[in-house]
C-alpha cells in the first residue's frame, strides 16, 4: 500500500531542488557569485526570526516565515524577474499566476490551497504579516548591495528614488527598521554607491 | 542615536551570507553542482512545513523550522563535515562548540542565548522537535542521492548499513516517513545506487 499524499509531497520536494539554480541579480556580499532563490529564501527567513521584534504591530512570525520560505516558488516556472526591469515586469503577474497553479497543484488539494493562500496573501501585501515579509524580502538585497559597495544599484544605475520606492514596505511595518534603512541609503548615496542624478 | 541591538542583528545577518559559500558533499538532483548550507537549510525548512503532519507525536513545527534555519550556522567557522568521514568527525564537536560561541556571540546576550538553546537542543537530539528536525536534515540529502541515481552513496561507496544508521532519526519520529524511506533504500539497493558489499 502506498501513501499517495506523501508521494505528492515528495514530488513537490524534489521539484523544489530547482530553486537552487534560479539566479537573482543580487550578488553575495563578497561578490563571488550571484545568489539564487533558495539562498535568498533562507536568508530572509532567518532575518524574520531575528527582526520580528522590531515590527510596529504584533505579528505572527511563524506565518511570516512560512510565506518567505515559499514566496519565490513560482519562479521555478516563471523565472526571476529583476525588480528594476520595467519591461519584464509587465507580464510578471500573468506568468507567476500560471506558475502558482502548476507548482501548488502538485500537492493534495487541501495542502496546495493552504500554500497558495499564503502566497496570495504575500503577493497582495495588505496584512501586517505580508508587509513584514515584504520588508525582509526587500531588506536582504538592500543589505547585500550596501555591504558590497553598491551591487545592483551601481550595476544598473538605480536611482535613490527607485530604491526608496522599493523598500517602502519597511516604512509601513517597522519604524525602527525604516529609520535604520533610511540612514543607510543616505550613507550609500554619500559614499557614491548610488548614482547621483 | 543608534540602536546597538539592531546593529548587532545586522552584523549577524551580514555574516550569514557566508552560508551561501559553504559547500556540502550532496549534489543537486540534476547533478549540476554541489549544494551549499544556505540552500540545504532552506530546503529542509520547507520540508518540515510539508511533512510535519506525518510526525508520530504532536510537534511544534515552528520550533522545528527555527532549529533547521540555524542548525548549520556553526559551519561558517567550523566548515561542513561530511557525515561519512570518520576522521573529520573526531574533532567535529569541539570545532562546532567554539564556532557556536563565536556566531551566537555576535548578538545581544538574550538573543544569542535563545538561538544557542535551539542549536543545543538540535545537537542533543532528544526532544521530539529535535528528532523531527534531524529527520528532515537526513531525508533531504537522502532524496537528492536517490533521485540523482546514487549521489554521494555511490561516490563514496557508502554501505546500506551506514545509510540505515544515518536515517535512524526518521524511525523515531515518523512511522509513515520511515516506511517510505525504508522502501526507497531497498529500491535504491536493487537499482544499484548503493554498493553491494
Amino acid at each position: 500500500m502506498t501513501n499517495k499524499r506523501l508521494e505528492k509531497d515528495i514530488e513537490f520536494i524534489v521539484e523544489l531542488d530547482k530553486m537552487k539554480s534560479i539566479l537573482r541579480q543580487t550578488s553575495l556580499i563578497d561578490k563571488s557569485k550571484r545568489e539564487n532563490d533558495a539562498e535568498h529564501s533562507w536568508h530572509i527567513s532567518v532575518m524574520a526570526m531575528l527582526l520580528s521584534e522590531y515590527a510596529d504591530d504584533d505579528i505572527d512570525t511563524f506565518k511570516v516565515i512560512k510565506m518567505l520560505l515559499i514566496h519565490d516558488l513560482v519562479e521555478i516556472y516563471a523565472g526571476d524577474t529583476f525588480c528594476y526591469d520595467v519591461e519584464a515586469n509587465k507580464d510578471k503577474k500573468e506568468r507567476e499566476l500560471k506558475a502558482a497553479d502548476k507548482i501548488f497543484g502538485i500537492l493534495d488539494k487541501d495542502k496546495g490551497e493552504e500554500l497558495r493562500k499564503l502566497w496570495d496573501e504575500f503577493e497582495e501585501g495588505r496584512t501586517k504579516e505580508a508587509l513584514f515579509a515584504a520588508s525582509m524580502d526587500r531588506l536582504q538585497p538592500f543589505l547585500n548591495n550596501y555591504y558590497s559597495g553598491g551591487g545592483t544599484w551601481r550595476k544598473f544605475n538605480v536611482s535613490k528614488k527607485a530604491i526608496y520606492k522599493r523598500i517602502a514596505p519597511l516604512k509601513e511595518s517597522s519604524k525602527e527598521l525604516w529609520k535604520f534603512t533610511e540612514n543607510m541609503i543616505e550613507d550609500a548615496f554619500d559614499k557614491g554607491y548610488i548614482e547621483k542624478e
